[in-house]
Order: structure tokens, then C-alpha cells, then sequence
């Protein structure tokens, strides 16, 4: 068992930092959406100061600058890959983004370098107690050169959010926003122009703290890391095959389903090389006894439905602080809602109903036997929308339709009017250019 | 969202590890308590060899073996802190072991050298996905120089649960119990012989495949730190009070609570921070609507009720996969119950029953009100045990009782026989003596 530490370690922290006014998310109340620090910039900042999460009282160490950044070009740059040749997540460009936090002093300058390795106490706070949250943006070229990024302004308010739940540091999200422009700018050579291609961005927050205490991290590192990928759809849609799990669960209510940790995720890898086992290829993850649907895999859940009335029901589980309030499963609401209101997206049925509501497996179970079920799909970054066309459920399989090239009307009108804003094919608020950014 | 890996990275990996029989543990059935590799010693060896997690083939790569240890001692030695100076995880020895392993290459070759930074690239999965686990232990030096560990079998035999529940490799538990013998030996002038000094000794196992993808960590690394430590209570016992919580959860069934992940740990501080801005010190983790009694802090938990006929129950809940299972708690379990059974222990109670059954706060409101609960405690590697005085429960606090000195009669004879047996004081199987050790 680890140290029991309250006793003697709480009261020393609370000194220390009463002392310092160091930076901690306040905890008094909910962490809030894009808190942020937001001590000098105005980015959705928070209407109440941040506080100390020990003493309640009110921050006063800098708050992440972006002006302050300092880059540092490789003097030997990689050759990229050909695209043919990208595999998801393992070749990374030449620059990195990194951050160094302090209780005592706050964010520190920020620093665009050559890609290399981090250097840690083998007594770290990420190595013994999984301090650590990430994102996952993408960022998209276009044939004159211009550089888009996909609604980070929710990415950096979910980070917020994670850096909260682990009591480590919120920051001015507007600032990263700045900083991972500026570096992906920088290596904008390597995202690829072809069709489908983009840069996987990964910012990353993890605690740094050497000593192995368990509390609140004295010391953290926010860092970006960049991956150019290729389609997720090379040739045709690939339906996935579900196993609706219960001998595992993701998130239970009160947990962290909610919030974008790393600690969510280890523990998902043997529930999935079970499922595989059985010919599955993802969980459908499952919550009580009602057998509740939350996640499939990594990726948030919708059902579609026929309802009695010749409408269309779409569904997806409420987030209720268990479910990941994932990016793409919002656009893939507001995008649906806003064709329910009569802004028509191609593909999605004349009428439309969207709801975030319960969903139980003998809804899908019904479903299936009244022939009422539409579409099941999963979205997320890496894929946008995933179709499923099975699930495993009590010794049997409920087969779900999918169009003839596997992907059903919805999650291809969703994914077509998605891409066609991520790319600038057509032009909208939630695609934001990144270059020219402005000069430090 | 990160990526929905199966279609294409379930099927790569299944292959490549096909080819190379890498090294997984068997996940067919539930992760066996040491079950190890073993292929080439008998370290409680678990009858049924180790099988790939994709592939359910036979394992062949290279177990851990301690006749290849390197050891490359520090030239320029760190003068020990004065034994009063020490504060718990802060202050480092001279040396650390370190043990790569890939899944082509199985288990390398272990080195003991400088304590030091480690370089890992940022893609690392422990920095996104929470890959990482850890042990807690501790060395005692007697007058003589005498070193001695606390049943390590126990600590390399929870390890091994624990990797397998993250698919990060198993080892030979009695091979690392070499390493670690030969590290703290090498290192023992810094633990102190006065009493109550120990040498914390801390294990980690983490994923360092350097690639993003969400799956089976194709590399990992083995470190071990050890960090001198001051006794728990130096000046009297001071008895912590819980906040029963509801508003958050440590664990849920299917969840990891019951293997030492780093994921179980980040999670867990901030609701020690809101229980501490209440005046508790620790959380009362609870379970379900019935408010079940789980853990306490990072300790197990003990509660001894006075039963009718004038005996004694001393009660912890079952692990049901939601506890973990801690090795000061089987050791309490197993001292009370062989006093039960007449190999008695001073101050514990002649009449004990000893059971691992469920418990729900309204046994405790109850009990407080007839007058029969005698004692609540926390049992850890850090502390040994904890006493509680005061449990926080809808809106009023429960009061417990504790001993003049601030430790009830159970904690205070399971305590000084814990004590006994680790400093060697008494001669007990459960004592390993780390010096002389085995050549290399």
C-alpha cells in the first residue's frame, strides 16, 4: 500500500501553498468547462478567479503565455514517410511543444523543439499514480498550403476539464490554441495534401512531481506531440463487430468516464483482447443492471430508430459524468439537430429526432425484433463514424443494417458534411485556419 | 477521441506476435495470483504455461533472469539526510534497478546503476494511456546489519495480477525478489537502524511502446527506487477521520480496483482534497446503494464489533475484485486468525472471530448506537495500521473509540506483532533475510 498521506502531508501543502498562491483548479465546485486560469486572457474564461485547490484562495502564478515562446528548429530534419506508408500514431514530425509547470512559479516558457525524448525522475507522479490526461485534435492541409484545425477550443476546455478532475493545473486554453498553430505550422511540410490524410495532434499533461506522496502533483509537463495519418477508410467502409461487455465495465458514476485520462484507458486493452477472442473486434461498454449503454470501444455510441410515425429516432447516451463528452459525437448532434430544424444535411431522413437519452440493451434487443433498427455507429476523431453491424449479447448476435458499401445514410451524411468542414470544402465556424498565425 | 484500433491494429498484432511468440500473459483465464512465467524456475510457478494475450500460443521469449544483472555502482555517492530530515518518497538511494522488455525480445538484461533520470520518448504509452503499476515494500536493518524484507512473495505475486490485467508482461517473482535483495544490500548504509526507520522500496512496471495506437504495449520497463523512511508515528498514534463518500467511487466490480494500477490512484486525490476541505483527512470509500464499506484512503480496512456473548468480531470487507488486496491486510487477517485458534497475540481480545464479510454503514450507525463498535482502523505498507476516531455520514460524524494513546487494543497487538516479525525482533517465515545474497 501506498502512503496514507493526509495526516502530515495535507497540512504541509496547504502551509507551502497558502505561502506560494500557487496555481490549482479550484474544487469547491464542479470543475467547469474551460475554466482555464484566465487571469489575462479573455479565452471563455471562467466568470469566478481559480483557486487554490487546498486553501480556496486565489491564483496568483503566471497563467501559460504564449507570447513568451521560444522555438528551436532541428538542424536535421526527417524525410517524411510516403502517406501509403503512415501507420496511425507511430511516425511523429520533427517539432515538439513543451510546457513545464510549477505549484511555485506556474507555467513556465513555452518551447517549440526538435522531437526528442523527455527526460524524468524515475520518480515522476505519471509513472506511480497515472497522473496524466491527453487530446486528440487533427489538423488538415489544404492544396494552397493552408492549415485547418477542427474545433479546439472544445479540446482545450475538456482538457480543463481532465486537468481538474486530478487536481493537475487548468491553463488559458486560447494560448495553447496559439502555441499548437504555431507548430503545426512549423511543420506543416509533413501533413500530407492527398485526400483523407491529416495530422493526428497530441497534447498531453502529466505530472511531474519528484517525490511519491500520494496528493496534488507539485509539478507538471504539458507537452504536444504531431502524427501524420492516413484515411481511416482506405478501401470502403469496414462495419466492427461489438461484444456488449459485463464481466468488465469502463466507468462507473462518481469515476473519471467523463474526463479525457490516461487512467481510463490501460485497463480497457484485455476487456477488448477478450472480445477479440470471441470474434469481436470492440466492447460495447455496458453500465447496471439495466445493462445501459455507455461506449463502444473508444468512441461515444448512436442509434438510429424507425419510429411508428415514419420518422427517424437518432440516439445517443446522455454523458452523465460517465460517458466521455467526446467532439465529434457533439458536432454529430448539432449537425443533426440543425438538419431536424430544416438546415439539410444530404442522406440524413427528411424526419429527424435527436435525443440524448438512456438507452438499454433491450431497447436494441426490441429493436432488432420489430425491425426498427436502423443504425448503430461510433464516432470519434481517428474515424469520425465507425458503423457496427453486429452485437454480441447474451449468446447471441443482433445483426444491424448497414448501407451496401457497410456505412448506413446517417453516419454517411454525418461524415460527409463533418469532413467537408474539416477540410474547408465548405466553410464554417468550427474550422479555424492556423496560418498565418501571428508573429511572437 | 483516440483511435477505434481493432480492425487494423488487432489483426497486425495478432500476426507479428504469431511469428515472434512474444511474451503475454494469459488472459484466456482470470490473471493467476504469480502466475509468472516461470519457464525456467519455480517460483510458484503456475501450472499451466503462459500464453500470448492475442494468440493464446505458448510464450518463448526470455524470461527475467537475475544471473545477467550488471551492475554499475555511482562514482560520486550522495551523502544520506540525517534519519530526522527524512520525509516519505523524497529522498532517493544511490542506486536503481532498471529491466527492459519487448514483446520480439521477451525480458533483457537487468541493471543495477546510478539513480537517474530515464530518457523515454514522448510517445511512450505510459505517458497516454496510463500503462503503469507499482509495488509497495519495505527493508529493515538490525543492529547487526541484517537486511530484511517483508514477504515479497506476496508483492512479486500481486505485480504479476497486476500487469496482466493491463496486458503489460509477466516475470519470475523470485527473480526480481533477487534483483531487489541485491539493490537494497547494495544500498543498505542508507536505511537507518533506529527503530521504526525502514527503506521504502518501490517497483514499477510501465509501457513504453512508443506509439500511439490503443493496445498491448509492445515494450515496457522494470524499475525499482528505494527511498529511506521515517517511522509512521513519531510522536503517538494520531487517530484520521473519514468522510464517508457517495459522491465519488474508488472502484466499481469489472473495474481495476483490485490490482495496484497507477490508474487507481490520480483519481482518488481530488476527493481526498474536498474531504480534507471538509476536516477529514480521508475518504470512506464506499459501494453502492447500500453505501457497502470498501476502503479506506490507499489502506484496507478493519472494524471490530462487540458481539452478545462477549466476543469480539473483527471484520474487513471481501476483495470481490474491488479491493485490493494488501499485504499488511492478509497479514492482519492471518496473525488474528491464529489467535483465534490459541497462538495468542497480547492485547487482542481472547474471545475473536475473524471474518471477511460484507459491511454496510448502517452496521456501523448501529453499532454506534449499541455501544458495540469497538474499533475501525486502516491497515498499509506505510503505516501499518491506521487508527479512525470519526467517520463523517449523512450529515453527522460517528463517533469511534480509540485507546488513551490513541490506538485501539487490536490495532496496537496486531501492530507491535507486524513490527516484530519485520524488524526480525521475532523469528518468522514471513521475514526474508536479503543478505548474504546469491553471487551473481
Amino acid at each position: 500500500m501506498s502512503r496514507f498521506t493526509p495526516l502530515r502531508s495535507f497540512p504541509r501543502l496547504a502551509a507551502r501553498q497558502t505561502t506560494l498562491n500557487v496555481i490549482r483548479p479550484s474544487l469547491a465546485s464542479p470543475p467547469i468547462a474551460n475554466a482555464g486560469l484566465g487571469q489575462k486572457r479573455g479565452y471563455k474564461r471562467s466568470p469566478q478567479p481559480m483557486r487554490d485547490v487546498m486553501t480556496g484562495e486565489i491564483i496568483q502564478t503566471p497563467d501559460l503565455d504564449a507570447s513568451l515562446l521560444k522555438v528551436t528548429k532541428t538542424t536535421s530534419p526527417k524525410t517524411p514517410l510516403p502517406p501509403s506508408k503512415l501507420v496511425f500514431g507511430k511516425t511523429f514530425t520533427d517539432h515538439m511543444l513543451t510546457i513545464n509547470w510549477s505549484s511555485g512559479n506556474g507555467w513556465g516558457n513555452p518551447e517549440i523543439k526538435p522531437y526528442g525524448k523527455l527526460e524524468l525522475d524515475p520518480s515522476s507522479t505519471v509513472f506511480h499514480y497515472a497522473f496524466t490526461l491527453f487530446e486528440g485534435m487533427k489538423a488538415y492541409r489544404q492544396e494552397d498550403g493552408t492549415v485547418r484545425l477542427f474545433r479546439p477550443d472544445m479540446n482545450m476546455a475538456r482538457m480543463n476539464r481532465s486537468a481538474a478532475r486530478i487536481a493537475l493545473p487548468n491553463f488559458d486554453g486560447e494560448a495553447l490554441t496559439e502555441l499548437i498553430k504555431k507548430l503545426v505550422v512549423l511543420d506543416s511540410e509533413w501533413i500530407p495534401k492527398e485526400k483523407g490524410y491529416s495530422l493526428y495532434i497530441r497534447p498531453t499533461l502529466i505530472g511531474t512531481q519528484n517525490a511519491l506522496g500520494v496528493g496534488p502533483s507539485s509539478d507538471a509537463m504539458l507537452f504536444v506531440i504531431c502524427s501524420p495519418v492516413g484515411p481511416y477508410y482506405a478501401s470502403g467502409f469496414k462495419p466492427v463487430q461489438l461484444l456488449a461487455t459485463t464481466k468488465f465495465v469502463r466507468a462507473a458514476p462518481g469515476g473519471t468516464g467523463g474526463y479525457k485520462l490516461g487512467a481510463n484507458y490501460a485497463p480497457g486493452v484485455v476487456p477488448q483482447a477478450e472480445a477479440a477472442k470471441e470474434g469481436y473486434s470492440q466492447n460495447l461498454w455496458l453500465l447496471g443492471d439495466e445493462h445501459a449503454l455507455t461506449e463502444v470501444g473508444t468512441m461515444n455510441l448512436f442509434v438510429a430508430f424507425k419510429k411508428p410515425d415514419g420518422s427517424v429516432e437518432l440516439v445517443t447516451p446522455p454523458l452523465d459524468d460517465v460517458v466521455l463528452p467526446g467532439v465529434t459525437r457533439d458536432s454529430a448532434l448539432q449537425l443533426a439537430r440543425a438538419h431536424s430544424k430544416g438546415e439539410t444535411i444530404p442522406g440524413l431522413p427528411e424526419k429527424l429526432v435527436v435525443s440524448e437519452r438512456k438507452l438499454v440493451m433491450a431497447d436494441l434487443v426490441e429493436a432488432e425484433k420489430n425491425g426498427t433498427l436502423l443504425e448503430v455507429f461510433g464516432t470519434g476523431t481517428a474515424a469520425i463514424v465507425s458503423p457496427v453491424d453486429k452485437i454480441g449479447y447474451q449468446d447471441r448476435d443482433i445483426i444491424i443494417p448497414t448501407g451496401t458499401d457497410g456505412l448506413g445514410d446517417i453516419a454517411k451524411g454525418l461524415l460527409g458534411r463533418i469532413t467537408a468542414i474539416q477540410t474547408g470544402e465548405i466553410d464554417h465556424p468550427w474550422s479555424v485556419i492556423a496560418n498565418p498565425v501571428k508573429s511572437t
